[in-house]
C-alpha cells in the first residue's frame, strides 16, 4: 500500500520525475539516462504496470484518487496528490487526463533473443516522430507482429507520446535495438528471416504477388514518413514490396501503410 | 489571365470567402450553402484545379505569387496578394502555407449513378471527425477503391481539414451522400452489392476468411472512431467482418483499419 501525500510546493524535490514534460529535448535525454518512463492517463498507468514495469510514483489530481484506489492500495509507490494548478506548473501542460506515472524501465533484450521466439517481426529504420512511432506499434500489436526492432537512430517508444498514441501496446510488443546498421540486419537473416523492404519503388513487387504470409519468417522494413527506407537498407534486403496505389495517388500515411503491410505478413498465416 | 490584386484592409469584401476559417460550425454552414470549399497549399490547391474545380479565387502572401504564376496566368479568378499578417487577420489563424484558394462546389453524383461503375466502395456511417474523413479518403485512394458512401450524418469531405489530410484524395474518389440510413442502403444492394460490415464483433467473421478480394461487388461499410456502426447498419449489413486482433489489443485506430479493410477487399482481386 502506497503513500498518498499531498503536495503543495511545485519545488517539491520529490516532483523531480515530472518536470517539464513539454520539453522535448530535455526529457529525451533525462528519461533512458534516469531509467525511467511517464505513462499518463488511467488506461495506460494501468496497461504499464499490467505489463510488469515498476512504478517509481504517481502524479494525480485530487479527483482521480478514487479512481486509482486499487492501483494505490497494491503498490507500494509514492503517490502525490496535486491540485491540477500545481500539475501544471510542474509538468509545463495542462495535464487533461490527471494521472501520471513514472515507470522505472526494464533492460531492453537483445535482438537475437527476440528473433529466437518470433516468426513476424517490424523493423524501423530512423522513425524520429514520436506519434508515428506510437501508430505502428499499435498497429504491429493489433496485428500480431511479434516483435519490433529499431535501428540506433529510431526514437525512443517509450517517449510519453509514443506510449500514447500507442494505447500501450508498446508494452505488448517487444522490441531490440539493432547495435549496428544496416550491419545488425545480417544477424536477422542470420536467425532465417527473409527480409521484406517496403518501399514505393517500381521494381518493388506489389505486396500481395511476394504473399507473405506464406513464408515462414518475415522481417518487414519500414523507413520514416516523406524519406521512406534508405538506400543501404534497401541494398541489405533480400527483396522489394510495395503496397499496389491507385487514383495516380503517390502515398499513404506511414500508419497506414504499416497496417496493410503487417496485416499482408500476418492475416491467413499457417498457424505456428 | 487571373488579375493580380493587392488588399490592405482586412475588412475589403472581396476576402468574405476567407473569413473566419478557424471557426469550425460557421463555416459547416456557410460553405456547402455558398457552394465553396477552402483549398489549402499548393500541392492542394493544384489537385483541386486538376480534378476540374473551378477556382472562385486565391489568397497568397506575397512570396507565393510566383511558386503560383502558372495558376494564376491558366485561370480567370481573382488572385488576391496580402501580406502574412493581413491573412492571419482575415482567416483567424497562421496560414503557414501561404496560399489559399476558394473553388466553387460541383454538384454530388448520385449514389445510384457511381454505384453502376464501381466495384468496390467504402460506406461511412456518421464519421464526423474532418481529420478521420480525410485519412480515409486518402487511404480509400491510394488502396484502389472506386466510390465512398456517405450517411447523412458524416462529415463534409470537402472542409479544409478533411481536404488536407486527404493530401487532395476527396478530389479523386468520387462519392456521394446517402438519401436515407440506413434505407439507403438497399439501393447498394440491389446494384448487385455485398455489404460487408467491418466490426470488432465477436460474431463477425475474420476478414481474410471471408476473401472479399474474390467477391464480385462489395461495399465496405465503416463506423466512427469509438462507436462503430450502429445496430441498425449491422443489421441491415450482409456479413459482418473483422480484423483479427492479436495482443489483447481491442482495436486499431480508424484510419488504420480502414486501410486493412480497402486492402483486403481489393488486393489481388480479378482485374475488372
Amino acid at each position: 500500500m502506497a503513500d498518498l501525500i499531498t503536495i503543495e510546493d511545485p519545488d517539491d524535490p520529490r516532483l523531480r520525475d515530472y518536470t517539464g514534460l513539454t520539453d522535448v529535448e530535455l526529457r529525451r535525454r533525462r528519461e533512458p539516462a534516469e531509467g525511467l518512463f511517464i505513462a499518463e492517463g488511467e488506461k495506460v498507468i494501468r496497461r504499464a504496470k499490467d505489463a510488469g514495469y515498476a512504478m517509481r510514483s504517481m502524479l494525480l489530481s485530487s479527483k482521480w484518487v478514487d479512481a486509482m484506489r486499487d492501483v494505490i492500495d497494491e503498490l507500494p509507490a509514492p503517490v502525490y496528490a496535486v491540485s491540477p494548478e500545481l500539475a501544471e506548473r510542474v509538468t509545463g501542460y495542462h495535464v487533461h487526463r490527471g494521472a501520471l506515472a513514472s515507470m522505472q524501465r526494464k533492460p531492453e533484450p537483445d535482438a537475437a533473443e527476440l528473433l529466437a521466439g518470433a516468426r513476424r517481426v517490424a523493423i524501423m529504420e530512423a522513425v524520429n516522430d514520436h506519434t508515428n512511432i506510437g501508430a505502428i506499434f499499435r498497429s504491429a500489436a493489433a496485428l500480431g507482429m511479434d516483435a519490433v526492432l529499431l535501428s540506433p537512430d529510431c526514437a525512443d517508444p517509450l517517449y510519453r507520446r509514443s506510449v500514447k498514441v500507442s494505447m500501450g501496446a508498446v508494452f505488448s510488443v517487444p522490441y531490440a535495438r539493432l547495435d549496428g546498421w544496416p550491419k545488425g540486419l545480417e544477424g536477422v537473416r542470420e536467425a532465417g528471416f527473409t527480409l521484406l523492404a517496403l518501399t514505393p519503388h517500381e521494381k518493388a513487387a506489389p505486396i500481395d504477388e511476394v504473399a507473405p504470409h506464406r513464408l515462414d519468417r518475415v522481417a518487414l522494413m519500414l523507413g520514416a514518413e516523406g524519406e521512406g527506407l534508405s538506400r543501404r537498407a534497401l541494398m541489405a534486403a533480400d527483396e522489394w514490396v510495395r503496397i499496389p496505389m491507385a487514383h495516380g495517388v503517390d502515398s499513404l500515411n506511414v500508419g497506414a501503410a504499416a497496417a496493410v503491410a503487417f496485416y499482408a505478413v500476418t492475416a491467413g498465416r499457417p498457424p505456428a
